[in-house]
């Protein structure tokens, strides 16, 4: 079916929890699955289930519901996951080495080819995934058609590198660095704070030390 | 000074950018700088920099703002990276070995002492920590009092972990399953959906495609 793109991110963040209980239900489950049985399952509201569901897929049938494969199809790609996207990562530091190494990002059609950073220690990755120079950055991406960039360089120097991945074509930005970034109004950046995360835990955990202490 | 810790998550999601760009400026830079000076450089309201900061800070005066360093140890103090918090992480797949594995984390005040896996293929990670079976969670966590639990196992079991990490005391959870989990009010959950944030990048590469075709 041709998609509306226009969907909100509400429901983008909804879709990868269904296609995650959708693909942990065992192979004995039976085929068919309604919104009601999803949405009783994931403890979320009925109506929600059925819209989110409708969106992606054409596939549900009154009192029968979906089936459950074709539904996991659709919704992945509707994600894109079917679709391998390449992109070039920058700061081959700690967190951007981890990453690389990380193949869980297959399942999600990502496919990082290639690492830059200002100060390279090695020639490639563990697995052999070239470390370039990042003078390099903006004119492999334009050979390459990249059009994803992921930043794990160091806060002051990130909006540097949005502004070469820009310049070599990229569209979309996975910022792990904790900064803002400018960037004009046709491209993404998807911020991955993880100092936030800690930072929210962290407050939690002091506030809960001090009500026990009471 | 004492901090009311029923700070918004909107301000905690402040503080990290503050404080990365704090500590990226230059050892050349002027000892003091104003709360307009920094909203100024973040491109951020200037009321709102100055709130933030006498949240965290009582250390600013009047047209000369504050003691840069001294601001620096506010925002760690208050954010907690100068307290270790000791954590336990369960799920010891390609995403939990690489967080294991990244030691970024020290410099937020987060020590993973101890993996737990459902099937440990190895005694230790590469660093030294190590790794058991997770029937020992629970009780580990009351041992050595562990207030925070990082999940990166499958969706599917991400609840029974959640539950056996109350079970042991902890109060925080940083969930990198991509599934809502069931905690009673005074446990805090942290969702970090990698899976969300790719589907988001993805949805919006296919639409700026679609764009250059027209």
């Amino acid at each position: 079916m041709e998609h509306d793109v226009k969907v909100s991110k509400a429901v983008l963040k909804r879709l990868p929890g269904y296609l995650a209980y959708l693909k942990s239900m065992p192979d004995s489950a039976p085929a068919n699955i309604s919104a009601t049985a999803l949405a009783n399952a994931l403890n979320m509201g009925e109506v929600q289930v059925r819209k989110d569901l409708a969106i992606v897929s054409d596939g549900g049938r009154p009192k029968v519901g979906y089936q459950r494969e074709a539904l996991i199809d659709d919704i992945e790609q509707f994600l894109g996951y079917d679709n391998t996207t390449d992109a070039v990562l920058i700061g081959a530091g700690k967190l951007g080495l981890a990453l690389m190494a990380y193949s869980g990002f297959d399942a999600y059609g990502l496919n990082i080819q290639a690492a830059f950073d200002i100060n390279p220690t090695m020639e490639k990755t563990e697995d052999g995934q070239p470390i370039y120079h990042i003078s390099r950055l903006a004119h492999y991406c334009k050979l390459h058609k990249v059009l994803m960039g992921i930043i794990t360089v160091p806060a002051g120097a990130a909006q540097e590198v949005a502004d070469q991945l820009i310049a070599g074509g990229v569209k979309a930005i996975w910022n792990f660095a904790p900064t803002h970034l400018d960037v004009p109004p046709n491209i993404l950046v998807q911020n991955e704070n993880m100092a936030t995360s800690l930072a929210v835990l962290s407050v939690h955990l002091r506030a809960a030390m001090k009500e026990e202490k009471k």
